[in-house]
């Protein structure tokens, strides 16, 4: 790997105070090409600007994937990122479905950590701050024949976050629009699933929601995910989120709050989960908790959800499961609890 | 609009006998940037490379939209169009599905009229041949919130072409994958729409088959599209299409077969189709033809449907419909028939 320092950093500049979610970036980035039938060797260069084509295929025909991770830094400095191997596994499923080469794991992990290594002064230190690490890869051919590119682009960019929402959410249960298809690509990280959401999700904002809770795309009646994040249903004390399909994310928080939640000897359950249930459980009064989590919003309670033209609310109960889990989950992450699972990844 | 004309033209390098699809474009480009809550003054530019941030939102979240069209001259050196107000309007249907912002209809056709006059000597006049021309409009906002951009960029680039496929198709009635969801974005010029069509295009060809046939996402009985085509069914004499929906492109070339089928006295219907229509069709012998039509391919006879390991092959009739349209349609097209539509559009 060849890597070129930037002269000075820009690292001064920044208010970290006054983070916007994704909008700095650090003072490296690193790159990758696919040519000639195989990936070359990487680079890390100063972060700026690139120089495509304007055929450049991803922009025609949308030949790319991406993954969103996570380095935190402890209080002894220490450098940190979560389950990387989870997000490395995934760009290459989601890389699989799109036509685009696996990457090798070798070229992932030494850019992951020489990146962060050059760029660790950006890792913010203040609670929920984190230096969001976002890995891509992209169709790069110049020429507009819809047919797999043959060059491709593999980089990692990295900003500082704070928090990704704030507060507690309002969800709208979609009944129109729909994510997914089965047998689509809605499992992989693909740039075309999130453009495709903002539309419905304009819709819900305007009546005042934060993001909808999108259902099967035949029927409308199970439950899928919600904006950027899996979601998961307390009925009682029961703990549900749905199964992974090929139309739901296989998200990296997902499985580690199953994980947690089982060793915390939750009643956990992995099954579709219908509307029709959510609405009973609220009358009922067995729905406590209804949350969403990802690794950008960590894990994120909604405060109710709209159906039909009805709002259900949701009171935070006093033994919230989500807090419980975040709280073990975070401590993980930021290395203030142990970590049974060696889910932690030591950078620095 | 502000034209900057290319120092020299590469025209004369170009070996236009041995033109590949979408590989070589002309002297200029069209460009028009969003930003500040407005498109602003467009301009026309050497072709060339544009500079992006790494972050830039489309390589992510893949808003992102394209039109296809094509110029062509005639024998008495006339530029004309086709339908062009259906891909404005189709443009602009399939950004509103994106929260992209509208293009102006001024800006649009202004554009395509400078641009063609100043790359008019880049349009091919053998038979079949073309200037096939590429707006497209693309999330230019640097930053990586999951949502919609604030800046976009629209441009137009041109490329003479050859016709797209040659000789005769086999393609496969896919059963597993999907294209689009009902309430998706299907019925767009999306880019991720094509992104996921290769990988299951992809392992069709693996069994000698050019294209798929995509079915309904949720039972996958009914035909829907193949490749970047609508498809037409003729049983006997009775010409079938199915109805544009939310998972259906509404293509301009399929509208305009539809029209001359109606002109000409065919029976033509407007309904879905089941696969088990065609087998059956195929067994009675009523199955006459199966062709894909678009821009690109004009209209393309299949020469064969594969389906649950069967492959059903299919006789061109010497009464082929197929033949009979694309005359029609190419005639009014290249100006050598009369245009009783106002299909055509003079440009120069």
């Amino acid at each position: 790997m060849k890597i070129t320092p930037a002269k000075t950093s820009r690292r001064d500049q920044i208010d970290f105070d006054q983070l916007t979610f994704g909008q700095i970036f650090t003072d490296h980035m690193f790159i990758c090409d696919f040519k000639d039938g195989a990936w070359q060797t990487p680079e890390i260069v100063p972060y700026g600007p690139i120089s495509i084509a304007p055929s450049m295929s991803a922009l025609h025909y949308g030949q790319a994937v991406f993954e969103g991770m996570k380095a935190y830094k402890d209080t002894a400095g220490g450098v940190w990122l979560f389950r990387p191997d989870e997000n490395f596994n995934r760009i290459n499923r989601s890389s699989e479905r799109l036509s685009i080469p696996a990457f090798p794991k070798e070229y992932f992990f030494e850019g992951l950590n020489a990146l962060l290594k050059l760029d660790q002064n950006w890792i913010p230190t203040d609670a929920g701050s984190s230096l969001y690490v976002r890995p891509f890869v992209f169709a790069n051919t110049a020429g507009i024949q819809a047919s797999p590119a043959k060059e491709y682009r593999f980089m990692i960019i990295c900003s500082p976050v704070k928090a990704y929402y704030s507060g507690a959410m309002r969800v709208k249960v979609e009944e129109k629009f729909s994510r997914a298809a089965p047998g689509g690509v809605g499992y992989a990280k693909a740039a075309g699933n999130y453009a495709a959401q903002f539309y419905p999700t304009g819709l819900a904002q305007k009546e005042d929601y934060q993001q909808v809770i999108w259902t099967d795309a035949s029927a409308h009646q199970n439950l899928e995910e919600s904006g950027t994040m899996n979601v998961f249903v307390r009925l009682n004390d029961e703990l549900i989120t749905a199964p992974t399909s090929d139309s739901i994310l296989d998200g990296v928080t997902r499985k580690s709050i199953l994980q947690i939640a089982k060793d915390k000897g939750l009643a956990v359950s992995v099954r579709p989960i219908a509307i029709a249930e959510l609405v009973e459980g609220h009358a009922s009064g067995a729905l406590k908790e209804v949350f969403g989590c990802g690794t950008a919003v960590v894990i994120s309670p909604f405060e109710g959800f709209g159906f039909q033209n009805n709002y259900y609310p949701i009171e935070a109960p006093t033994d919230s499961f989500a807090q419980m889990l975040k709280e073990t989950l975070v401590g993980i992450q930021y290395n203030t609890l142990e970590d049974p699972y060696n889910w932690r990844y030591k950078v620095l």
